[in-house]
């Protein structure tokens, strides 16, 4: 046995602390964190690859009950973190077979995944995972990009990209995806239609706003049902002063708040699997986005305690 | 005499600056300001102690009339700035003792104290003294956290059971007590019933949110009547979005404006003393939350100008 | 030829100096992007001539297409970036005359300018050459401040005072001045005074949140009319959460929602050119304020855009 | 068994990731890392708790081969990072007992312990179990600082006395201390007669330049020869530059290079332990001290490889 | 009287805490700390009027004696601090009226000015005033720049010119004016001939290097003797890895420890006053150029102790 | 005309996008600054594509003139920049592709490139470049790191590898290639052997103290002789508290003063290009780094100049 851990064996990014000091062990969980640190997908600033550390740093000013919801989502769940993936930062496809079946295990034993990213791209990855196991996905996306751009100079994996890759590979029911909180400026108006094109429902910020949660929340419960579903968090969904630290960020966002009153109300769906991606500690000075990211990671854990 | 005072007289992290250049005699005077750098009694992040100054230095963006409640503050109440207590990081029993006797020297002389922390521990201190010379008191305490903990490995004393020795000392008049702001993951649900089990009213963020500001401050008037009245107000109650430089924030929080509002609303009370805690320099990058607390302290002020 | 430089044609990571990299030809051109590092007019924090790099870094997070007004704002335009003016920190007015200058020889050729500051000084050159051309003004002034200061130690210019140099010197129409987001501490009661004696509406921030965005934008269309309208930005307008790279920021603003969907809604107005000014890159570390701020011009883009 | 590890079974700032991913398993381990997240006893700045963090997260830059000594310091030693120590931060007594017990259960299996700070209170711990083990110590004390104040307001244990502490305990042999690299100001000439009235040896950092370091490493070997010796260095040894993430930083020190081949050409002595201490991550932007000192840590590692 | 301090009566950006808590009074003193917040004479960075505070800030790092001179420099010189001067950032002239008033009227008590800059600009104003009292001066300026320009767009009077000013009001007597440490790239050739066409002594840091500091040292004080000397320190004389924190820095500077055995070896001279500028604290992150800035006030301080 | 805009003509903080405010034009140019702002070759921090408008933005504080060598580098040699190249993040090689087209074009016209970083791997595509113009090229390599390990989890392109490749692909005379700094702790001792086997000579930062800098530099010039000579500077050669902002430093290094010696003292050789690499903003809070890699920018023009 070597000492200590060789990079050779694991990048040196891949650090070992884990959610809130959760054990590793998989043995009876329900649930499980796994930092998914691939960042070279983005198109703007990277880094994100150092968000599962931030975001598990943060999960120390966290304690153990969600007294909105009523649970213990950690002991409920016998959670568990698996720490970082092995990916390599110079093949998006290997680091998407290795994500890919580390979720494909977790969820064979019965364990809901919470992925903790590492930029958007990891999400498609994810995806085909859950598919291999549910069969086509209801998803809830969450974001403040639509991510259904197609190429980045001619290159089809990226960050912006996972969703339409998603629906091309069969992964999601089109009808029963809602990528909530689309805001900014965009290249086309194009670009929000090949969402549609894909049929997908955008729910932008401005009408989310004007149509109120509530409303929106049961709109995405009733086509939703009872499918297996996955949400995915982009963190740049929240504005700016809330999450600085993100690649891309775009003003005129949610408050944490807000967010959470959102996250919280999602109940009752089937949820197979979460992530929250684009965390970027460089831009974070006062960690306040990854301790939003570790507040957020504790509601999707709830959601899983609560359909225990 | 001594060129220039000695550390071994002063701790160094007690500096000369004053609020809004404030002058410091206290002749005359109605209200005073006052640092506690006191901070050993946290869990989590330290360096509140160095608050108090950061404080002054934000306040230099103030000035003197307060247009909402339209009074000159400091000039109506002759405010002065003593400048910090010579706190005892290594012994909360003594930096209590030193607290105390400091504030019940001010309150006998008639001028109503404004706290600078410091960890949330010196309110005790402050409280103690202030029972000395008025009796049980009403208290506004708006946080995050109810900090009504008993022990943190057995200690006692720290900056999460203030308020639980409060009660034990017989400091308050617990139907009077107000804890306002409440949220976040807790060790148990029997976290808020602690405080409940003491007495004390509990209105946490949501439902601050749920029943209105308007309706909550018109039930916190009603209850306190003109019982001396004490507000200690966490930095942490306000949403890291305005105040990331604080030692356990809590993502869901007011805003600066909301925050404003609340504190302004509660006219009419008989208020014996204020105290703002929690701040923290090191998270602080851009001054925002030194600058909040100060417009705080300028708020708090008004409200003893408002009662000459 | 497109405008500008999209990040299809060259990563967004790829900067040129210009805003959005966009071209400098005045050829055609429509609109223009100038900046105004000027900031030795500044009372408190200094730095603002580092504003227009910022504010051009962070356009490289936006998008060519801007779909609530379902424009092409600088494509539409021909918009340019000259780049930045030759402004001297030493002299106010020999800044004054190269800024105004500029400005009448974008306005004489029928470009609209976008000023980026550089402090609030910036302005009062930008009007009189403003008003060489257009006349007396309508004015959108939105601030936390009313900067109808009239001297500062016994110096008329400097940025506190360009509104009140402006009604003095006939710039403006006052009856068509609106102040709007006017807020926080003041030396006294007469500074509010101070703008109403000129003949302006002052809206303070709470007005605005009392009255409601829909009104007080309506009482601003029909007051103003077609007159020509200037439109200056001062970020501190925005709440430091928001916006916290500024120079005296004011806590209990807007947040940058309410604010695009302020800015958003001021159509139909005849435009003749726009700012934004105060932002201090020293104090913005996340960069968060520059986006907000190069999101705002982009808006201010989509106005001129409209009005084509 | 609780799921997360509860705050109230081990404090929230002792978190779980190791020392270059080390194991944790006491098994033939011949070297251990622990962290000592114990800072209240500084006078200044505080927040060495989360300095041992800090270490580990810089330490992913580091490889396992050492080519100055030729060892690889961590595979020969079986090398071990046993987590952070449950101090508790509001009883230095307490929190000295939990040290001294780690560390003698370490040092009676035969594991040379290397301490992570921490202020350098916690110091004192460790010479207590390294006395009970191994009898009188001789001390290599790298430092800006003698640490042999007496009181601090009348408290005795505190980041300034250790080392007076250690020679009125008997835990060391006066003769074989050597205080190196002491500089700066003082409260009186006394500061540094106290540590020569103690029988230690003062070697200021104007002496090491002048003798230079050969001559006074020769001299520290000589003397201290194969007498059971600690370690003990605080970052604050190094100047600011290199070192700026520290509480009280004193200028005109050591660059990196030279305190690597002061800590390199101490070879051949019988070290016990070894500690880095004062490694303060809220002024340490870059991290750069951090990284500094988990390179020290590898070299104290080689240290104990060679004498395998 | 007014509450508090209006900045109608002395501007926002003068603070009120002193140097090492040194008291104000006049009554007795040979030494008097002063600080110069004037900065808008910069030509790039600004935002050195908070240098002053943040060299306060920083001083409580010192302790009150200097063990390599042998003297407490303020006790024994019974030092003070008179705080801030009002300077106007608008108006250069009128800030150097009243500089000079201030400094003249300390020489004329007996007292030494010790100024904390603000910008290079300032120094003119003290030397002005030095002038008045002693005649033309002898000169020590540790730099990297010259500040012989001319002008800066025409205008005379910025932080790159004091020292051209000052030869031409014959304030300096040229043969006794050393420029030490100058480096970087230039405008033009002539930049350094034109130091050298005013008389003046110009001593790169190639040929401090070159020659050697005992060397340099030996050939400033013959020249020197017993003449009036005035002592200038600019920050961007040490290598920004000691200094970053400041408007111009220029790499390749000395050290920290090279800087202090500098200062400290030049002893013997007939110091009329010294001043230390360009500290900027918006680019000090760790504070540590404010803390080299405070620790060369001390050693400036203990000059004065030894000419008693 | 000047090369470049001079600060005499508009002052140094209106930036424009280039270097120094270079223009762009080819027309006579002799020399030619080109950003590669590539970065996902990296492996552990990533960001470098920031780097070149990190430097662009420090240049501004730079002036035409190099006393040290006597020349006006840009002036000279009509120097150009040409912008950032539009590489692609998600493709290695067709980044390689892009970087080593512009280079060799440059190179056809008679115009020696210094390119700007980007990770390490950028410099593998212009070594392939400058081989195809020039044959096989001496190299002067100084950095932390020999960057010979063959694959990173089996990707043989990456920034740890791209003087293996150069080696494999005959890029370059190995006996005429010197790898000068080398330091720190290794994956195995066969690291440095690597670059041993391909006939590299290696001089590692112990071994250039202990020869000194002269000897060194005397050794490299006799064997490079005029051979056509590549000049690859990664700014991780230089100790960390000079250069803080890159992704995997190494203390130890020389300082800013040394480095630039060492540069400076390379003259006579046959330039036929130059990089600066991996220079990290977002680990650079004071832009110290970016100052270095500027100035080092302006050292390796003059050697442009002076072979002219």
């Amino acid at each position: 046995m070597q000492y200590p851990l060789s990079p050779d064996v694991k990048p040196e990014f891949c650090t070992t602390g884990s959610f809130m000091r959760l054990p590793s062990s998989r043995e009876g969980a329900r649930l499980a964190i796994l930092g998914m640190p691939f960042d070279t997908a983005a198109s703007f600033r990277v880094g994100a690859r150092f968000g599962p550390q931030a975001i598990r740093q943060a999960s120390m000013l966290l304690f153990p009950y969600n007294p909105v919801q009523g649970v213990f989502p950690f002991e409920e769940t016998h959670g568990i973190d698996i720490g970082d993936l092995s990916v390599i930062p110079h093949s998006i496809h290997r680091s998407y077979a290795i994500i890919a079946a580390a979720v494909e295990d977790l969820l064979r034993r019965g364990i809901v995944p919470i992925g903790l990213g590492g930029d958007h791209s990891v999400t498609l990855a994810t995806l085909r995972a859950a598919h291999r196991v549910h069969g086509p996905l209801a998803l809830i996306h969450m974001d403040s990009h639509t991510d259904t751009w197609d190429t980045y100079y001619g290159e089809k994996y990226w960050h912006g990209s996972p969703f339409i890759r998603a629906a091309e590979e069969g992964l999601v029911d089109p009808a029963k995806v809602f990528q909530i909180g689309i805001r900014g400026t965009l290249n086309h108006p194009g670009d929000i239609s090949a969402s549609l094109d894909l049929g997908y429902n955008v729910i932008t910020m401005r009408e989310l706003r004007q149509r109120g949660m509530a409303a929106v929340v049961a709109e995405v419960k009733e086509r939703i049902g009872q499918s297996p579903c996955f949400l995915s968090f982009d963190i740049d969904f929240v504005d700016p002063a809330f999450a600085p630290g993100t690649g891309t960020p775009e003003v005129g966002g949610y408050t944490s708040h807000e967010t959470l009153e959102l996250v919280r109300s999602l109940t009752g769906l089937n949820y197979v699997g979460f992530d929250v991606v684009e965390v970027l500690p460089s831009h974070d000075p006062a960690q306040i986005t990854a301790l939003l990211a570790a507040t957020l990671v504790h509601e999707f854990a709830a959601h899983v305690a609560l359909n225990l």
